[in-house]
């Protein structure tokens, strides 16, 4: 059975999303999808560090559109790890859980890391938005696309849309 | 640089001194190493797993003796990476992050992976107390002794006692 490593931030939890909000809530103002696209996160939202690193960011994060459904499937055809750069980060760990355990009640514990820089992941494929945690891994990657990389060359890898277009190629 | 994927209880942190402790506090005498060795420790300490859900369990657990040192010499002449299986007890994963950073302020967040099963580590060695982490990883493996391990074959694995002794062979 193949092993996917499905990163959290921008590709399960809808955190763009969550940056809009945040960002809206402090400037009055909700930016455009124009104003973001092909910005790096610090650009496109000035407080974005103080945001991840308080309470409750992560654990209220949006769920991203039909990662629920079809991760339950893939679950079923292959071993799935959640894999989330995190450690950076010490008060979302447990608001990261809670969040899985909520919405995605399937995976269990077992299937969960937490980790820094992800060189030290072993897996088959690997779903990411970031290039960073994409270029050193081995095996097959897909960019998952998000704001912050969307201007980008996807370079070596597959960048894929929605979790639907996952779906159309994995299962 | 070799990859080395270091576990934390059982060989950073003295777990089987701090069940040793909260054993003793339940029970009124302290159990001898002769009554622990050898027997998993849900034998050895019969209230062990309400001990690894309680606050502080693992944010007060004893440092292995020489282990920082040691550490501190690997993880220049090594690549090291912190691999605690910890996604099954959330109340630990702040703990063990504060642990690590109180005891081990020379290893950051980078190196720093919780999981919940290890077949997801890719590295060169591991060092565990665990046969359930070591039996299934491709590379070289050192068994760390423990009173929990002490009487089972060391099978594919070297067993080390100590943290010089590991010292002696890889430095």
């Amino acid at each position: 059975m193949e092993r996917i490593a499905i990163d959290m931030d921008g590709v399960i939890a809808d955190v763009a999303e969550q940056f809009l909000r945040y960002d809206e809530r402090d400037f009055g103002r909700r930016k455009t999808w124009e104003e973001i696209a092909g910005l790096e996160e610090r650009k496109a939202f000035p407080h974005c560090r103080e945001y991840v690193f308080s309470k409750g960011f992560f654990r209220t994060a949006p769920v991203m559109e039909h990662s629920q459904e079809i991760l339950q499937q893939l679950n079923a055809s292959y071993e799935v790890f959640i894999v989330s750069a995190a450690t950076e980060f010490p008060q979302s760990l447990a608001e990261k859980l809670e969040w899985l355990g909520e919405h995605f009640p399937f995976i269990p514990w077992q299937q969960i890391v937490f980790c820094g820089i992800k060189t030290i992941v072993s897996a088959d494929i690997m779903i990411d938005d970031h290039f960073k945690n994409l270029d050193h891994f081995p095996g097959a990657t897909f960019l998952f696309s998000q704001p912050h990389n969307f201007s980008m060359n996807d370079g070596k890898h597959k960048r894929v849309y929605s979790w639907p277009e996952i779906a159309s190629i994995l299962l």
